[in-house]
This record gives C-alpha cells, sequence and structure tokens, in this order.
C-alpha cells in the first residue's frame, strides 16, 4: 500500500497519513504548489525545496500541447525536465474544457479542440491522456475526467459523469498497462449528493489508489461546496487518500481537512502574490492599498519564510509598484511557504489530537 | 587612495585594481550588473553573490522619484532596502535626459520634468542629485551630467559640457560637504576629441575620485565609439579609476580594458537573456530560434554558472516559449555570470601577463 494512514483525529475526519512513491514520501494533509507547464509561477526548484515543498502538481494537456510527451519521454520526463526529484502529481486536462482558452468540444471520443499553437486540429483521448501521464513520469497520474461548469443543469451532470465513468474505465486500463504508478479517479457530480454518491460508487469499480474531487471551487458558493464535501467524503473509501482539487485559501483548507481531505493544490497563493495580496497569520491583505506598507517590518511578523528573515514590506512593496519581477516572486515565496506550514501545522496538530482546537484557534486568527 | 593600480599590461592599456569602500572592495576591470530600481531585473541578491558580483548600479533619479530619498533615508539606505552588504554606484541621472519617457527639459538650475507618477513638477538640482545619492548611502556617486543625444551638433556638445562643468562644481561642493565617500566626474563630449579632452581636463580641477565616461553607447556607430575612447583616454590622469557608462557586450568590454577602462556596467546582459538571446563560449545566439533549442544540453557547455550546471536549454527554451517568468530568470543568471566571468579572466590575464593573447583569442572565439 501507498498511502498509510498514522492518525485520524477524533473530534473531526481529519487524518494524518503518508504517501510512498518512487521519487519519495509526501505526508498528508499536503498542499501542493502547481506547475501548470513545468514551473511554479516565478519561483525556483531550490525555493520550493527551501520551503518544505514535498510535492507538486503539473497538467498533463498543457504539457502535451508544449514541449509534447515525445520530448519529455526522449530527454527523460518532468522530474529530470524541471530539475525537481521529489513527487509529481499530474492532472489529466479535463478541468481545462471549462477554460475559454482551450475552446475544448467534447465527445465520447475525447476532448477535441485547436491547438492554440500550432492550429493543427487535436483529439485528446483517455488514453492519450495516460500516455501523456507515462511519459511525464507522473508519480500520481489522474484519469481524463468531464469537468461541467458550476451552473450546469442536473443533465448535463448526469452526462458528464457517465462520461467521466466511460473514460476512467479506458483509462485505467491502459494506464495500468502502461504501468504508471498510481492513478487516482475524478469523481464529478457537481453540488449534488445523489450524483457525488454514484459517481464516486461507480469509480470505485476499477479500484483507483485515490480518489480526486473534481467539479468544485469553480464558482459555486464557499458553502455549497463546503455542504457538499461534508455528505460526500464519507462514501469515499476510507482507506483511500482523498484530493480536492483546486483548494488553497486557508480557512476552506482547514475546514475541509476536518471533513477527512488529505491532499490539495491551488494556484490561488501564487496568483494573490502576484497581484500584491499576502497572506499573514493575522489574516490576507493586499500590500499595495495597504496603510504602513512602507514599514521596514516583514510581509508577516510571525513568519519565518527566507522572504520574511530578510526582507522589508516597504521593499516588497516598492518591487510590486515597479512590477518588478523580484516582487513577485518574493511575494509568491511568502504566500506558497505560508500554506505549507499552515497544512503541516494541521498535521502536527491531528498527531497531536489538537487539530480541533488548533483549526478554531486559526479560523479566529485569519477571520 | 581608495583605488590602487596592481598591474599594467604591458602590450596594451589594461590595468588591474582593486577599489575599496566602507561596503567592501571590488577588483577591476570590473563589470557592474544595472539595479535601476534597487533589483537586478529577475535575479535576487542571492544570486548575485553566487554568481561572484562585487558591486552593482543603481539610478539616483528612478530612486529619487519611486520610493524616494526620504523614505531611503529614514530606513537606512538601499544596501538595507534590497539586502545587498557590497558596493553600491549610483548614476545621477544625467543619462535619463535622452530617454523619452522622462520628458526632462534642461536648464542651468538642472533638470525639469513631471514626474510621470505623481504628475507634480520637478525640478533635480545637481545638489538635490548629490542629496539623494547621499540617502541612498551610495558608495561612488555620480554627479548631474547634461548627456546630449549621439547625433547632437557640435554647438550642442559645447553647451552641454559647460553645463556638466557648471553642476560638476555645484554638485561636488555639496557632495563633499554631505560626506558623500566617493565622487566621481562624468566626462562628455559626444565623439570629438577636442572636447572630450577639454571637458576632462575642466573636470580634473575639481579632484574627483573617478572618471566616468558618458554620453558613448547610445547610437554612434561602434567604430566610433573605440575611436574616441582610444583617442581621449589618455587624458584621463593614470591613477584614477575609469568607468565606461552602458557597455556591456563581449568585444567593446574587451577591447575597452585594452584602452584602460577599469569599471563597466550595462543592462544588455538582462535585457537579451529576457529576450531569448544568450551569451556563450561559441558566440550569442537566440534560443528562441536556434536549431537544437530543444536538445538536453546546457545553454553553454563551457559555462559552470548555477543554470548550465543544473538546466537544459530544452526546459528554458520551453519557459521562455510559455513566458514563464522562471526563463527570464534563469537566461539572466546565465548571461550575468557569462560576463563577470570573461571580465574576471581578463583580469587574471592582465595579472599573469597574458592579456593581448588572452583577448585575441576571446575574439575569435566570440566572432
Amino acid at each position: 500500500m501507498s498511502f498509510t494512514i498514522e492518525a485520524a483525529d477524533k473530534q473531526t475526519q481529519a487524518r494524518a497519513g503518508i504517501f510512498k512513491t518512487a521519487h519519495g514520501i509526501f505526508h498528508t494533509p499536503a498542499f501542493m504548489p502547481v506547475a501548470t507547464k513545468g514551473t511554479v509561477k516565478t519561483v525556483s526548484v531550490e525555493e520550493l525545496e527551501t520551503m518544505g515543498t514535498e510535492v507538486i502538481i503539473a497538467n498533463a494537456l498543457h504539457l502535451h500541447i508544449r514541449p509534447g510527451e515525445d520530448h519529455l519521454a526522449r530527454t527523460g520526463g518532468l522530474h529530470k525536465f524541471m530539475c525537481w526529484n521529489k513527487p509529481i502529481f499530474t492532472d489529466s486536462g479535463g478541468f481545462q474544457i471549462i477554460r475559454k482558452n482551450f475552446n475544448i468540444r467534447i465527445t465520447d471520443s475525447g476532448l477535441n479542440f485547436k491547438d492554440f499553437i500550432s492550429g493543427a486540429h487535436r483529439l485528446y483521448t483517455p488514453e492519450l491522456c495516460m500516455e501523456v501521464q507515462k511519459a511525464i513520469g507522473s508519480d500520481i497520474a489522474m484519469l481524463l475526467d468531464d469537468c461541467p461548469r458550476h451552473d450546469a443543469k442536473k443533465r448535463k451532470l448526469v452526462e458528464a459523469i457517465e462520461r467521466t465513468i466511460g473514460w476512467a474505465k479506458r483509462g485505467i486500463e491502459h494506464g495500468r498497462g502502461l504501468g504508471i504508478p498510481h492513478i487516482f479517479v475524478i469523481v464529478q457530480g457537481g453540488t449534488e449528493l445523489d450524483l457525488r454518491q454514484w459517481c464516486a460508487e461507480a469509480l470505485q469499480n476499477f479500484k483507483p489508489d485515490g480518489y480526486a474531487i473534481g467539479g468544485l471551487s469553480i464558482g459555486e458558493s464557499k458553502e455549497a461546496m463546503m455542504k457538499i464535501l461534508e455528505l460526500s467524503v464519507p462514501h469515499l473509501p476510507q482507506e483511500k487518500p482523498r484530493y480536492l482539487m483546486g483548494v488553497g485559501s486557508s480557512k476552506e483548507l482547514l475546514n475541509a481537512i476536518a471533513l477527512g481531505i488529505d491532499i490539495f493544490d491551488s494556484a490561488f497563493p501564487t496568483q494573490l502574490a502576484r497581484h500584491g495580496t499576502l497572506f499573514s497569520s493575522s489574516g490576507r491583505y493586499n500590500l499595495k492599498g495597504l496603510a504602513g506598507k512602507k514599514e521596514n517590518v516583514p510581509l508577516d511578523e510571525n513568519c519565518d519564510c527566507e522572504v520574511c528573515v530578510k526582507y522589508s514590506r516597504a521593499y516588497i512593496h516598492h518591487l510590486l509598484k515597479e512590477k518588478e519581477m523580484l516582487g513577485m516572486r518574493l511575494a509568491s515565496i511568502h504566500n506558497l511557504y505560508f500554506i505549507l506550514n499552515l497544512v503541516r501545522k494541521a498535521r502536527s496538530a491531528i498527531l497531536n489530537g489538537t487539530f480541533n482546537s488548533f483549526k478554531k484557534e486559526m479560523e479566529e486568527r485569519l477571520a
């Protein structure tokens, strides 16, 4: 078994675990910085290591388009390409269905779209999706899913689930044949409990190595998201890892950990950072408009990240105002560290049996 | 004396020296990465240190506008602001006269312009220029100069020299009173030998700590630049450091070192890098169009910079294509290292008495 649960919280559904891969282990709850195209925006792999990152996630569809799986296969995969020796997850590309720039048309065969670089027509099938992730050398691959928009009607949600199940069957057979080390299914179903339950149960038949929860945090209300999570997570097998896709704010992370989620990813911390919004132990703030933005203090006085021990808020404010890349980089390092550290503290609290009080304390402080 | 000449080449005018400041020494010939607004674009101070940077240059006029000298004086100067503990040069702002975005009108009082951030009218005098550099905590300040365009008529060049001399008198008196550690004059005169000679001799009366050569590498031909350098450098005092402003390509650096130049600065290596043009031991190339751009080899197989020992050309090509900031950063680190290393090798060659053959070998290789 790759995934071992070390401790389960008594007052909540939170658990602490370890996931083993050929590129080393990572501890759960885990937060994954997003390296869509083979780099976490503005940040180097050394900086990721310094902040204690154990696992990152890249995107198979993006890497399929550029640099292409042939290139990655020939040169030794993504780990070698980007010089990252720790575990790599890859998302399948199903999420890109709701991204306008891809302009994807779905058929039962797969995703049809025009390559926005070469202009060529492309068909991205569940099988090809696995081949790409094999070439990438992904430690944990996602099966291709059909991700409907958050406001999709029930008929559309049903259709997406049927397709996701059909694609999962084709994908996992192909992926197992290719020898991909770990394959996760992606559960769809919007905010409808019966659909989530049906999708989760159907996908269990394929004996995946883990369960990603897709189609959330894509425009529905946070209350609706937390509600469906609370109701649907119990329908996932206890012993398998659960990965909530696209969630990266402090409050939702803590709430989702309490509901039994093990793994997270989100571009949110780095996106915010590039626009000058910083995480801090007393809540989020935008540096550009902050009173005291020119003070000779760190971004967060309680933070020990490599940025806060060295640089002042005044300097980073200056860099952001001048649109200097170093500003976006320092802000990104701080925000990523903040979230990674929050998740590490949550893990310690689960192991110590103090998760619930830790969560309450954090919620008050970060409110 | 802050500046000591350790060795003079026998076949050329090249010399090797040491310059002492309160923030440590730097060796000459020296190349200074450009940190106009308090950061070398895309690069951190740790990265500058790793590549062996001994001295950088910032811009007084830019820092006057933002974050402002009051802020820098209050918080301990630029060294502390940007976390750089080694020597800092500051250019005065005279060069910005030929930059259209500043839209500067010159009077004998100083530079008149509209602050493009606040919209306020500003008068930047030779005295204020020194006050700004004092607040910055500059180790080596430049006097305000009147820098005419490369195609200026002789009458305009004469007027600019007269103003530069008048401003130098006002500036150096004020700067000495403020206790600025080292003050350099800037010699103007376009490509006219009689004017360069007149300006250099007039500025010697102020007993500056060094001589910057301004008004070159601003649009005139390279031949015209090298010719006027060859003829005018002998009119500068032997014992004082000579700083050629704005030159940063391999060939011109080597030629200018041979003519007795000690110090250089240029944004050229980082500008080129951001557009995908890389320096290498067999000449310059643009990575985007290169055959073999996707090869699993370093940017330069003979380079031992922190980028070349780790990352492939294929990865950096991918990052530049995807407009990922990490690509511009890795390319900038490599280009800066390449130039710093070339200048370090030139220095060793001067000390070993082999500069002329080193120069010839480099010129053949880099052609």
